[in-house]
């Protein structure tokens, strides 16, 4: 990959997870071999990563190069299309990686016409980056990763329920640092009520903690939960009235609604990234639904022996209907392993 | 690694599982900066490899360096001890790696003692080479490993006892290449008689398939086994006198006995390596009764959701005694993972 859109591309990576439905973009200005300005998108309704870099510059940008991860926008939305202000610096050439063809005029021909050069520069990474914003962007939900962390022989927790803990420390760290980058984490109500979690990022520096979100069926809120106490306002979606008397403390849906209803209300909320924790039951209907997009699993090097605690709880009646996954990636954690997966 | 040292080791690893009880064995002389003469034992009972190397010489080695990845042996066993070959063939230097300590009179002090100089050269990777020879030659019976193919979520077959095919041919072809480095293949009955295997090692080019070995309990054995038309004579532990009958076609052993002690057994009749492959029941005794030294699993890519094939079917009340590993190596095949752990 080039030089500067490398830049560009490790800019939108540290944004990843802070600027909502939007997708994180980064920007690099260079101009006689030297970098003159660089940013990025920073949230949701604040400048686009071309403007952040214009703003950064310190000498001229007319006639320097741009490298941006995404194509400009060209379009009036929240703020004023990039590629005004592309020309009104002076911009000789920009380089962008990943299209955006989700628009009715390209900003590639925008600044075409007005005499700017553009050169669109594919770049695998940077398209699989892009890849869930343009899903969920088509689709109107959320851009799913399904978590769990089991024992080698594929269970959550042990005969009696014991599941504290099964991975080591550096497993869940890194599981901090995935909620980091997830708008929205959701878990089931047993899980709530059993393990009381935070539903935190604790990441080392402070993390930017998702959009707790309970998918709590006919269960009863109570006051210690620490979920009351989280930075964002929990979303809970139950079909017990009773617990309309926590509606201060939480945004409550109350009635029956199909997960991928669910999910498009989570999206209207700006929900673009939803990790989802479990438990077991939680995972297993997303899974028969077809609902998610990859399987993050930590492995520990154990066995648990049979017990009630199986990752999918489906049976599977023919080898034709198993449910059939991509391996992403293999990391080591220490003594686990963290496995990614996609649906395949 | 030193240069040469390393291709003596490539050469041990040419004949692992070909030389039954005996270490594999790889040994290069070289004379002015030129491979004079390279060889490996070959099989139980032939010339070590010295012998070999030093026979393939065309040019005098005397005078020459030997690399030989084990101390060379000072005893006669079925051959004479080759630190006689080497002083009467006038090495001037031999390099080795790993120690035998294993013998009253070390082949490193025996040469030493005549004028031949020698040299240690610890290599960790061919440490651990040796460690399932040293380990099976104090305890006295094989280096055992267990292999499985299962579904992610840790199951060996469907809810209705599918298991064909869990992985992928990349990952099969794999299961061919180790049965091919070890002595002996076992199964428990029910998988002989339900699934009737060859247990043969299917390996490009002709493999050295490792001699079947059934604990078959009370089962009854029948006309049509494949294992009858292996290149080895099968090895049957059973406790149905009835099958006496097929006494001609394999070698019986009528009677209850503990695991460990069939190991024993099957360690006098040369079997230092044995390849365990299931069915679950089978590979649950040994784990419970703590008779392995890795886990092989082949991952596939799967959900098989329930079912009553679990890897490991005993019920672990507590987290303090879980069966713990520790991770040696992880590969991918196709889609599928090998993982490779040993017993922590």
């Amino acid at each position: 990959m080039n030089h500067y859109m490398k830049m560009a591309l490790q800019l939108a990576q540290m944004t990843s997870g802070q600027t909502g439905t939007n997708p994180a973009v980064g920007a690099v200005i260079v101009k006689d071999g030297k970098i003159i300005g660089m940013g990025a998108h920073l949230g949701y309704g604040e400048p686009h990563a071309e403007r952040q870099a214009l703003a950064a510059c310190n000498t001229d940008p007319a006639g320097s190069d741009m490298y941006v991860t995404l194509e400009p926008c060209s379009h009036h939305g929240k703020t004023p299309p990039c590629t005004e202000a592309i020309i009104a610096a002076g911009i000789k050439k920009v380089y962008y990686a990943a299209k955006d063809e989700n628009v009715e005029v390209r900003g590639h021909e925008v600044l075409d016409a007005t005499g700017v050069q553009v050169a669109h520069q594919q770049e695998t990474e940077i398209d699989s980056f892009y890849h869930p914003f343009f899903t969920h962007l088509k689709r109107k939900y959320p851009v799913i990763t399904l978590k769990c962390a089991m024992s080698l022989d594929g269970k959550l927790a042990l005969c009696d329920g014991t599941s504290k803990w099964i991975t080591g420390e550096a497993a869940r760290y890194d599981a901090h640092e995935e909620r980091h980058v997830h708008d929205g984490i959701l878990v089931g109500g047993t899980t709530l009520l059993r393990d009381n979690p935070r539903l935190t990022a604790r990441v080392y520096g402070g993390g930017n903690s998702p959009v707790p979100i309970i998918l709590l069926g006919d269960g009863m809120l109570h006051d210690h939960l620490h979920i009351f106490d989280h930075d964002s306002r929990p979303i809970i979606f139950t079909t017990n009235e009773m617990n309309m008397k926590y509606s201060d403390r939480c945004d409550l849906r109350v009635g029956e609604r199909p997960l991928e209803e669910v999910l498009k209300v989570l999206y209207e909320e700006g929900i673009s990234t939803l990790f989802i924790e479990g438990g077991a039951s939680t995972l297993t209907s997303f899974i028969e639904q077809e609902l998610y997009d990859r399987i993050i699993l930590y492995i520990a090097p154990k066995l648990f022996g049979e017990s009630g605690y199986g990752l999918y709880q489906s049976q599977v009646p023919k080898m034709e209907s198993v449910v059939q996954l991509d391996l992403e990636k293999v990391e080591s954690l220490e003594s686990d392993l963290k496995l990614t997966y996609r649906k395949a």
